[in-house]
């Protein structure tokens, strides 16, 4: 069974994660990781920190010559900006943020709190996904994600695919596949960066060729559908998760909300549409996977809302730490990483095997069994 | 650490789970039980499946004189139409459900599939959740739901409180807290059982006196709102789950998206608003926990979607099993459950305990220390 | 990932367990189950509870027409000696028992932990071993399991092996391969017995066929000989459990403690001796899997230790419930379907599948690789 | 839920284990984890590479100014001998390790497999015990281990108790409690060394002032004992684990095997004899809590037994690696970490808690309240 634990601080040295349950056999591309903790850090709308930190990933086990073999799997990124037992304690939690439960709960300060729940951790939840994508590639399945509305400015295109987004999403800044609409995102984002404000937005990831039958309906706790919106809900700031029509499913009636079957010789069985985002009864059905989240604004404001000081309970603006303006593209490329991690999970327990030349037997016999 | 599964088939005679995790010395009221059973079956809309089943749960272990022991719990509900054995095959997948997907997963029939996809199991996890709920309540610690949209028909209330809820929604047979949108959405089902047609909907679940801090930031794992989102989007038939603003945090600027912090002698600190839906950093911050699920309009049509004959590959329409036209109230019941039981499981992570006097008395210690 | 939780009170009316994660397509025979459950009711020296109880299992769910279809599967056995509610409350604890610390660590009564702590439960693992050999049988894989000691009597048979049990251990009152030693067991029961005294006792277990490769070196999680040991040491009065050679290995030396290895054309790889009870590096290799455990003596005694009044806290003698003499020759049957149970588990996390058709094309054509 | 994943190969450059699940406010004591590293690299038959490695930890994550934070914990220990990648491909699977199954399983090479089968994993197992130790210690809850056997030499003196051992451990160069037997130990490791053999023996590890009604009879995954067992048998070479009398409980009969109880005012309740190992029930009893293993022989022997070319398939002697005599202290010394981290996991579930004050609050109440 897939499973990873992350750790590491915002502002310590060591930033790292063990992926343990990866078959051996696998070729790791290291540079690939890289690209991949590269596209979090871009995105139109992020803070200094960005400037600071070059993200690259260490292996520091679980491959022999470039080769997994079978062994949990460490991945270290460096910190450069480490002042992490230095920075200064803080008593004004800011609102929308872990400071004040996590004070609270932990008897502690919210510098020790801010340290952990702070989003660099999700520096190793892409590369951890990177490496799953690597594997699912042996598959020809392929994640990627398009950012569709940032603050009050969407995209409205519907019917998109896999090999739609694919096409249009090159070179963006944002990670959006409409030039025109990206112009205005990014007046929105510095619009809201002249108001010392933040923003939020949403994103789709699609995950192509995942075969019919990853989770299942038996056990509440084998669904796909529900491992996923766990993972993503996992993702700081993310507050929604949507399959498909998602929030839209509600409006729509049952004769025009389900996807018909048809089947065709060579191309075997198919649909016209796709709003149930690949999944029906908790198990990917053989299209695309769609799921759609929502990124609340950033929480670390430059004009600070209201707070407590948590010593005097007196009334004041709650702190300020270096931060974002937007970081929606980023979390679409996190969200990847954990679809992706995700689906490696249901995928390797649907197949079993120790290699990458046994699951691969399993595979593609079950593949076959299925025609 | 808490866990349970149900068995049973829709047509089979046993429905049984067993919850396990739960500590001594809880007086069990196996009416309030039975009660919520009821819920789950009424509401508007539903199929005559339901005036044949009136689930009444036996407890078969896990309490003596009454009581619970710490050991675990079965909870058994008996089926009035037993026929699994008897029915026969199918072979035109429904659009929409795991009737497609779950054929080919495990190489048997449609019949083998919907007899366990079936919504008959979430029974089993009304009844789990009602008796967490009984634990819950002893922490004064509430949980309500309320349906907030079916088809078209919506209610727009903004700001709600548990409060509220609470009063507003007494003797509704959709779940529903208003008596006018009320009518409107009963017209509505009306309107689709004339088209041979079904319905989905929205709710929303608030959960009452949570303490600040269940949950946590420090591991993808333990934060409380994907725990929920998990068992929420593990409900059949649901597609999409929103904390607080929700989808609505998206086209908020940060200026005006997070609660402030107050505090005042006596009180304690306080929110004048919920946006966040009670949750900061995957953990509860003190707020009630709102959350709002997407359930999509029933699968089974009586004038079925097309579909393939698995055994022929022809087009053909989908197969017609007896099913509800509208089940978003009940939906809604077994989503207070499913919250009900992810609480509890974070409640007594967090508390430790075995016996009743024991949890309360690390209970009363944390909210003092907190204060 | 297959899983199970047992239910139900020694003297409640219901036993079930829950299975879940069997695939689909295995016809179960549940005469089969009844066959191991009456094994384990017998043996010479079992108490008057069994000529009480003859456990029947009634599978509740997960079968259509005799088939799983890899839903949960329920067994449930029901109890004739109900009266759980109506037993007196027990003040003295039993040494060796779960009286002692149950009752405190639950804040309850001796009644309601022994309810639960009581060998009857084991019935349950029985009913869910059984089930799991008929799994395991569809690969050849078989579990048999032999008593070595009674009390002072012990066998001294070197170098067993999986089918010289097989033939001698037919229609043994105690589960022993040798009626000489058999009839001195008996005497020391019957010495016992006379003393109102009890006797523990050693056996193994034999798994043959096992395939090579099930467990892992990789993580400490991983490991089958620890998870075999983790079962059986949770098996009611288990004490020791060692593999092969066991304890015996301390004082051989390296030279001649392991077992080399062969290769033949046909046979493939093969070894002369087993002192690895067909364990290495916490992996199946491929021999016989041995592993003994010894029972310490049932804890309730006619002729009772001396124990504390919990409630005067005054010296007096423990509580007597009715209870067997030696239970050795059951408890063998129980770690029969606990080793089975376990190696199931480990072969379908190995083999993955969902139905039968699938894991058997798996397996065969793992076994074709590393021929 | 405390957890841990270890990570490295044996000739890798880094060892790292995440320890997740450790409270917040715990100073950590680097120098003891070091302490304890060292004396798992000492005991005399240890082999050339201990002289090259002087284990240090490194603390990674978790702690802010040395104080635990609730975060995960990383533990780093940098290797010297640093060759993994280029060490020679080995073809000779050495009977006894994990060499024939893992290259089988993992469809790779042995050199692949030893690298992570390696004890040298074990390094970490001591820190991350060691860690646990510190926070027990604030419970005074205290853990050693002595060898009671290494070879043919044994030392025999029965009722032990943690006092005696901790008064007589002192100094010794082999983990043993008398100097006389000592001696006659390191005599029998000099002859295994000159007959190029190795040794191995057993332990015993003693844990005390663990409170009553640690783990639970209520399920079979809930036991003390048997979480004990899987940790201690997933150590390199561990065989068998015994608790209390462990094999020699089947010898003896009931009456004179279980541990009567006693009570005496300001001493409350307790015993005068400790078969039972301090586990009745699957739960601690207040006693100490003993347990045993046994190790096998180190497998890599200098006069290599028979093994099998697994490319060419002909007979051969077994590939050679730089290795031990005898390992039995360290193993001791490992298990005593082991033994720390499931109390530990535990005492965390009994007691929940995510603040070292809160947990202090918890028990403490737990001890008035058992009184």
């Amino acid at each position: 069974m897939l499973q990873y634990i992350t750790s590491g601080e915002s502002h310590g040295k060591y930033l790292i994660a063990i992926l343990e349950g990866i078959p051996s056999g696998l070729s790791v591309n290291t540079a690939l990781i890289n690209k991949e903790l590269r596209r979090r850090q871009e995105g139109y709308g992020r803070g200094p920190r960005m400037d600071i930190e070059k993200d690259q990933v260490m292996i520091t086990s679980g491959l022999i010559k470039g080769k997994t073999t079978g062994a949990p799997i460490g991945l270290m990124i460096i910190n450069k900006d480490v002042t992490v037992d230095s920075l200064p304690q803080l008593l004004r939690p800011r609102p929308g943020h872990a400071d004040f439960a996590g004070a609270l709960k932990y008897d502690q300060g919210i510098r020790e709190v801010l340290e952990r729940s702070s989003a660099r951790e999700t520096a190793l939840r892409v590369a951890v996904g990177a490496l799953c994508k690597q594997l699912l590639q042996k598959f020809n399945i392929n994640i990627i994600s398009h950012v569709v509305r940032i603050g009050t400015v969407n995209i409205n295109h519907p019917n998109l695919t896999f090999e739609m987004v694919k096409k249009m999403i090159k070179a963006s800044r944002l990670n959006c596949i409409s030039r025109e609409v990206e112009k205005r995102m990014i007046k929105e984002i510095n619009q809201a960066m002249k108001r010392n404000d933040t923003l939020g937005g949403e994103f789709e990831v699609f995950a192509n060729g995942v075969p019919v039958g990853l989770g299942s309906y038996v056990h509440h706790m084998r669904k796909l559908d529900a491992a996923i919106a766990q993972g993503l809900m996992s993702i700081q700031a993310v507050k929604a998760v949507e399959f498909g029509l998602g929030v839209g499913y509600a409006a729509a009636s049952g004769s025009r909300a389900h996807d018909e079957l048809f089947y065709a010789k060579g191309k075997g069985y198919y649909r016209k549409t796709n709003n149930a985002g690949g999944i029906e009864g908790g198990m990917s059905n053989g299209s695309d996977i769609i799921v759609r989240a929502t990124m609340k604004p950033i929480a670390t404001l430059k004009r600070p809302l209201l707070s407590v000081n948590m010593k005097t309970k007196k009334t004041d603006s709650a702190s300020f730490e270096r931060s974002d303006i937007c970081a929606v593209p980023s979390c679409s490329v996190i969200a990847e990483g954990v679809v992706a991690y995700e689906i490696t999970r249901a995928f390797l327990e649907k197949f079993g095997g120790d290699s990458l030349t046994e699951i691969t037997r399993n595979y593609k016999g079950y593949i076959r069994q299925i025609k």
